[in-house]
C-alpha cells in the first residue's frame, strides 16, 4: 500500500478526480463539491448536485473530461499565505462564480485543518475559444503535472455517501471512476471486473445451490445447502486427517460462555465492538456468543497440571464464532456474522517455538497446494518500534520474530516483513493469496501470543521442576471455512477441483429404459472410495433431452458426465464427458475410474 | 407409573414413611411433621425437628422403625365427621401430647383440603409394656394393613426442602428412605445404586478425560477434551455414513436466528421457558440462540419450489442447540444447556409416510445395535381422545398413528401404545433403553408433524400439478450426542466397545530402549484402517514400571495393551493384554490385528 501511495498512478487518479470535478462544475453549475480522493482501484468524488446524477449520465461526464484533459492544463500547487487568504480563494476562486453556497463543504474542510498547518490548492486552467476553463480545489495533493496525461479512465458507478461518513449528515452523491497509465491496463482491469462479476460467490453460491441466506435468519448467517455442506465436510475431513498426522488433538467447545471468561481473556475490552448483544439474565449469569475459541482451549490446558513432557500440546477445533459486523459490511460468506474457523492453539516451550512454527507453515503449504492455490506470499507482521501499543518483553518479541523469519527461510517461503503489522500481543504471519484474476486475498494466519498465557497465568513444570510460562500459537490455515469457500468459488468460477466437487460424476441415462442401469452404475461408483471417501454421484433421470441434461450438468460444473444408452449397456461402456475437455468418447467404467485425477 | 401407584409396593412405601414419622416423634419429641409421600424409588418425610438431624442419626431412626414395625400395629383409616372434628383430631391426637405447635403444618394442610371433601386419617397403635405407642396422621392413603409387613427398608439420605416447595418458606429436613417387599429386592436396589455411583458419567468423564466443565464457561456447557472429542467424531462419522447410504442430505445451519424465525415457527410461545435470554440490539434486530434446528431446515425446503419428484427430502444435521435448563436441573452431559442433536427432518408425501417411518426405525435399530444397546422398547405416543390441546385434522392423526404402528409391526419392534403421550402436533415414537443396571433411559425419538408445514405454508407440486402440503418427520436416533455418550459411559462403566474407544491400543515399551520400536509399531498401526478410520494408538513411554503402566492403562479402560520387550523385538511379536480377558500371550502383530473384533 505504501508503495502505491507514492506512485505516479496514485497521483494520476487523484488528478482524474479533479478532472471529473471540473467536468461536473461545467455540466452541473452550482454543484457543491465535498471530497475526491484516489482509492485502491481508482478514485471518487462526493458531490451535492443541483439535480440528480444517474448512471446514464456518466458517459456525458466522461466525454467532457476527455475534452478538458486534451486542453493540456498545467496542474499547479498554490499555498495560501494565511487562513484569510485560503477562505478568500475558496469563496472567490473555487466557486467559479457559481455562488458562495457551492463552497459549503470546502469551508468546513478548511476549518478542519489544524491551525498552523499549510493550506494548499491545486489549480488547472486554460483560456480557449475566448473562454476561461478553470478548476481550483482545496487539496493536499500530490498531482501529476498536466491534464493531458489523463487518457485511460472510466467512470464506473454512482453510490450514496454521507458527508463526513455520518448518516445523520446530508446524503451526497459519490461518483466512482478508475484511471490507468495505459489502455491495456485499463482494459485488463475492466475485463477482470467482468470476470469477477461472473464469478461472484454470492451469485454462484445460489446457482450451484451451495448456500443461502434468509431474512428470517438474519444477514451474514449462511444456511448451507446439501452441496455446500458436502463441500465443507470434504474440506474439514481433509484438514482433520492432515492434523491427525501432525499430532493435533481435536477438542469441541461450547458456542457461548459466561461473561467471566471474556473478562478474564480481556476480549470484553479488546474485542468489544465485534461482540453480539449479551444474553443477560438479570438474576443470574450473563452469557456471550463465542467470538473466539482461544479462551476455551486455555481452560482445557489449565484443567490439569502440565509438564514440559506434555508439550507441545496442539488443540484443534472447527470452531464456529460470531462477530457482530455492521450489516452494511456483511458480504456473502466472505465477511459473515457467523463462521467456522479451522482453529488450533499450540502451547509450546520457548525451545519448541521455531520447530512448531515450521510445522504450522508446512501444514499451511500442504493445504494451499491441495486447494490448488499456488500463488501466495507471506507477510510477517512485526512490531512498530515507534509504537507503545504492544505488550510483553522485548526479548520475547525478538525471539519470536526471529523464530518466524527463520522458519520462513527454512521453508523457502516467499515472504516480506511488514513492521507495525504485528498483533498487539505478538508477531504474526499472514498468507496473501493471489487469485486467478490477480486479486489479493488475506487468508490463513499464524500468530505468536505471549499475552493470553500471561493473563491466564498458564504454566508448565519444566525439567528444572519449576513452573514456566508456555507460549501460544494461534493458527488457521483456511482462515475460515466460509471465506475459503468464497475464495475457491471465485477462483474456480464454481468449477471446483474434482476432489472438492459436491457432485463429482453425473450419470445421464439417454432414455427411461436406461435409468435402471444408471442407478446400478451409480451404486457401483458410490461404493468406490476416492481420497478415502465414497465417490459423489448423481443420476439425472429427468425426462429431458440429452442435450439439455448435458447443458444443465455443465452449468452445475459437474467434473464428469457419464452418458448411458443402448449401445453402452450392450458393450459395458459409458460415454465420458469432461467438464474441461468435453467429449472423451466411450470407455469402460474401469478405464474411466483409472483416468480420474489422483 | 400408573401401575406403580396402584401397587402394594407403593402402599408399603407410604406406610414406611408413616413408620419413620412415628419413630421421629418418639426420638425427637416436638418434631413438626409436614408431608411424607411415596416416590419413585422409595419415600420421604419432610420434618421440622427440635434439633438438627444428621446422616449419622439415620441408623438410630432405622433401629427404632424396626422395633415399631414388629409391634404389628394395624393401620386403620378414620374419617372425620366434619372439619371441626378433623381439627380436633389434629390438635389433640396427632400431636401425641407434644404440644399444639407440632401440628403447625398439618393444620395448614387441612386448610388446603377443599370444603366438602372427606378428611381422612391413618392411625396405628399398640399398648405394650404399660405404654401406648401410637401414630395418627392426616393422610389420604392408601396404606398396607399392618406395620409388621414393613421389613426390608433403608433410610438413604437427608436433604433440605422448603415447606410447600417455596424457597421463601421455612427450610425443612427431608429424610429419604426406600422399602421393598423382599430383602433380595432391597439388596439388588442398593447394589445397583453402588454400581451407578461408580459408573456416574460425571465421575468417569473426568477420570477418563472425556469432558470437563468450567465455572468461567457456565453450568451445562461441556468442553470436550481430546478423548471425548474423538468419541464424538467416531459416533458422528458412523451415523453420517449410515445416513448417506439411506439418502440423507447433510445441511449446516446457523447457531442463532432473528426472533422472526421463531415467531413464525411458534417456538417463541411454545418453547419460551427453555430459551436463553435474547440478544437484543435496541436499534436493530433481536437474535435468539438456536433451541431447535427444524425452522432452519424448513427455510431450506422453502428456498425453492419442490415437486413430488423431489420428495422425500431428508435433511440431516448434527445441530447444536441450547436450552436454558434451570441450573439445579443440569446434570453433567445428561441434561445440559448446550448439546448436539443428531437431527434430521424428512419432508414426505402422505403416501411416503409409512415407508419413511420404517426407514427411520430401521436406522435407529442399526444405530442401537452398533452401540451395543440391545434391550429397548418403543413407546408410541398417541392422542389423548379426551384432550383438546392437539392441532390438526383427525384424519391426519389417524393416518399417522396407523403408519407408525404398522411400521412398528413391520419391523417387529417391541412397542406399547401410550395414549396422551403424543406431541401436540402429531404422534411420536420414543425409544426406551434398559441399561446394564436395569434403568430406563428415554433416548431417540421420531415425531410426525403436521403443524410446522401448516404454519410455514409448505408445499410441493403433486402429480396433479396442484400444490399439496408435505408432512414432516423429526427424528434423532441418538437423541443427543451428549446424552447418548452419558448413557454409554454408564452402560459400559467407561469400557467402551473397541470401535468407540478413544484410545484403542496402548503400546507399552518395557524399558527406554524399546521406545523406538514402540513408536514404529504405533505408526504401523495408525496406518491401519479399522471401520475405515485409522486405529487410535498411544505409546506409554513414561519411565514407570510395567506393572504401573498396565494398571494405569487398565484404569483408562484401553481395550488392548501391546507390551514390547527385548524378546518381542527379536521375534517380531507383541505381548497382548486384553481389557476383558487379561494376558493373551505373545503373538505377531498380524495375528493381533486379525483377532480384533469385526
Amino acid at each position: 500500500m505504501e508503495a502505491y501511495e507514492q506512485s505516479h498512478l496514485y497521483r494520476l487518479r487523484h488528478s482524474a478526480a479533479h478532472l471529473m470535478a471540473q467536468a461536473l462544475t461545467e455540466l452541473y453549475p452550482g454543484v457543491k463539491l465535498a471530497i475526491g480522493p484516489p482509492i485502491e482501484n481508482g478514485f471518487y468524488y462526493d458531490v451535492d448536485p443541483p439535480e440528480p446524477i444517474r448512471e446514464e449520465d456518466l458517459p456525458r461526464i466522461e466525454k467532457r473530461m476527455k475534452e478538458l484533459a486534451k486542453l493540456d492544463m498545467r496542474i499547479e500547487r498554490k499555498v495560501a499565505a494565511d487562513r484569510d487568504e485560503a477562505r478568500r480563494i475558496i469563496l472567490e476562486e473555487t466557486t467559479l462564480g457559481q455562488g458562495e453556497e457551492t463552497a459549503l463543504y470546502k469551508l468546513q474542510l478548511l476549518d478542519a485543518i489544524p491551525e498552523g498547518e499549510e493550506v494548499s490548492f491545486f489549480d488547472q486552467q486554460r483560456f480557449t475559444n475566448g473562454k476561461l476553463r478553470r478548476f481550483i480545489d482545496l487539496c493536499r495533493g500530490p498531482h501529476i503535472e498536466t491534464t493531458k496525461d489523463i487518457k485511460h479512465f472510466k467512470l464506473m458507478s454512482i453510490a450514496g455517501a454521507s458527508w463526513r461518513g455520518d448518516v445523520k449528515n446530508k446524503q451526497l452523491t459519490r461518483i466512482y471512476g478508475t484511471a490507468f497509465e495505459t489502455q491495456e491496463e485499463l482494459d485488463a482491469y475492466l475485463h477482470m471486473l467482468e470476470e469477477a462479476k461472473k464469478r461472484d460467490h454470492r451469485l454462484l453460491g445460489r446457482e450451484l445451490s451451495l448456500f443461502m441466506f434468509s431474512p428470517r435468519v438474519g444477514p451474514g448467517l449462511a444456511l448451507w445447502l446439501p452441496k455446500g455442506a458436502v463441500l465443507r465436510e470434504t474440506m474439514t475431513d481433509f484438514l482433520r486427517k492432515e492434523q491427525l498426522k501432525r499430532g493435533y488433538d481435536p477438542v469441541i467447545t461450547p458456542q457461548i460462555a459466561s461473561i467471566k471468561l471474556y473478562e478474564k481473556s480481556g476480549h470484553i475490552l479488546t474485542f468489544k465492538e465485534k461482540l453480539f448483544p449479551f444474553m443477560e439474565d438479570e438474576e443470574k449469569e450473563t452469557y456471550i456468543l463465542k467470538p473466539m475459541n482461544c479462551p476455551f482451549h486455555i481452560e482445557i490446558y489449565q484443567s490439569q497440571m502440565r509438564s514440559y513432557r506434555d508439550l507441545p500440546i496442539r488443540y484443534a477445533e472447527f470452531g464456529t464464532v460470531h462477530r457482530y459486523e455492521q450489516s452494511g459490511e456483511v458480504t456473502g460468506i466472505l465477511r459473515a456474522r457467523g463462521f467456522t474457523q479451522d482453529d488450533a492453539h499450540l502451547f509450546v516451550t520457548p525451545d519448541q517455538l521455531q520447530d512448531e512454527f515450521i510445522g504450522v507453515v508446512e501444514l499451511m503449504q500442504t493445504v494451499l497446494r491441495k486447494l490448488g492455490l499456488t500463488d501466495f506470499r507471506a507477510r510477517v507482521g512485526t512490531k512498530d518500534p515507534a509504537s507503545s501499543k504492544y505488550v510483553g518483553h522485548d526479548d520475547n518479541w525478538q525471539a519470536a520474530t526471529e523464530a518466524i523469519t527463520k522458519a520462513c527461510d527454512a521453508m523457502g517461503l516467499d515472504y516480506f516483513v511488514s513492521p507495525g503489522d504485528a498483533a498487539f500481543y505478538g508477531p504474526k504471519l499472514d498468507l496473501i493469496i493471489k487469485d486467478a484474476l490477480g486479486r489479493d486475498w488475506q487468508m490463513g494466519t499464524v500468530q505468536v501470543d505471549y499475552n493470553l498465557p500471561e493473563r491466564f497465568d498458564l504454566e508448565y513444570i519444566g525439567e528444572d521442576s519449576k513452573p514456566h510460562r508456555p507460549i501460544m500459537i494461534h493458527r488457521a490455515p483456511f482462515g475460515s471455512l466460509e471465506r475459503m469457500i468464497g475464495l475457491l468459488t471465485e477462483q474456480y468460477a464454481g468449477a471446483f477441483p474434482f476432489w472438492l466437487s459436491p457432485v463429482q460424476i453425473a450419470i445421464l441415462p439417454i432414455a427411461d429404459r436406461h435409468v435402471e442401469a444408471a442407478e446400478a452404475l451409480s451404486q457401483r461408483l458410490k461404493d468406490t472410495l476416492f481420497d478415502s471417501r465414497p465417490l459423489r454421484v448423481q443420476v439425472d433421470a429427468r425426462r429431458e433431452t440429452l442435450g439439455k441434461k448435458i447443458r444443465d450438468n455443465q452449468g452445475q460444473k459437474v467434473p464428469y458426465m457419464l452418458i448411458l444408452g443402448d449401445r453402452d449397456i450392450e458393450e459395458g461402456t459409458v460415454g465420458v464427458r469432461s467438464r474441461e475437455q468435453g467429449d472423451l468418447g466411450a470407455m469402460t467404467v474401469d478405464a474411466f475410474l483409472g483416468s480420474l485425477p489422483a
